[in-house]
């Protein structure tokens, strides 16, 4: 794995990127569906170091995540002041098919959403990682209003 | 502008997706870096039907984000029972160049996220707009402990 860092300040190391990142139970997946880029939130777990979510078998996000490089965010940042921090790990997306391990991802809080069965479960590998903590230069007077 | 809809049920439409967007400051961008998928918080505004949001110069977001076609997401989650909405926009974003509109976004309470200068606006014109309601069939009990 490497840290692929952001914008020169503000780096959080890889291992810290890890802690943070299972400190969350809702993340963002980054896939394309077809040639469009697109984002859907997932309640995630972290099992063997690698991040699972459930898919339900046919939907987007199921068939956007099959075998394909995806990019995970995880952030969490404060509502009035917008700071926080954001933790980004890119990796292939697989189904995770051994019965052994699955039934441990099962075993996991991860709440289904939506309705519809959720048959899959979706596993990555971190390949690349990488965070950045978000401050702001100043707070204008209606973002805290 | 479509409705590009999701899972078939508990689909938001487009007049009150673009409601909830503007109910919320702070979003994920996804592009790609580069071949690489990446997602990125950001704080947004809305104006004249447009997402605009800061960029440093020079910045990968800066750079992934001209004259790009990306994904914009914004939600609200319950952190303990993982219900609420995502909203997601697919649009081309450009450099907002134009100097009363640009001046207009910039009295907006954009704040600059990083140090460093915040030297561009991004609009994004959703061409793409779907929403859904994210619902769950259970809480498992690890969840809400």
């Amino acid at each position: 794995m490497t840290n692929v860092g952001d914008e020169g300040l503000g780096l959080i190391d890889e291992a810290e990127c890890l802690v943070l990142l299972a400190s969350q139970s809702v993340g963002r997946v980054a896939v394309s569906v077809g040639a469009v880029p697109a984002v859907f939130p997932v309640n995630f777990g972290v099992l063997d170091n690698t991040i699972v979510f459930r898919t339900a078998a046919g939907t987007k996000l199921d068939v956007a995540t099959r075998n394909s490089v995806i990019a995970f965010e995880v952030d969490k940042i404060d509502p009035v002041y917008h700071e926080g921090w954001s933790v980004l790990v890119v990796g292939m997306a697989e189904e995770l098919t051994d019965p052994a391990t699955l039934q441990r991802a099962l075993d996991l809080p991860l709440a289904p959403w939506a309705p519809g069965s959720r048959d899959h479960v979706v596993c990555v590998r971190p390949e690349l990682v990488s965070g950045r903590r978000i401050v702001h230069r100043a707070v204008p007077e209606a973002a805290a209003s």
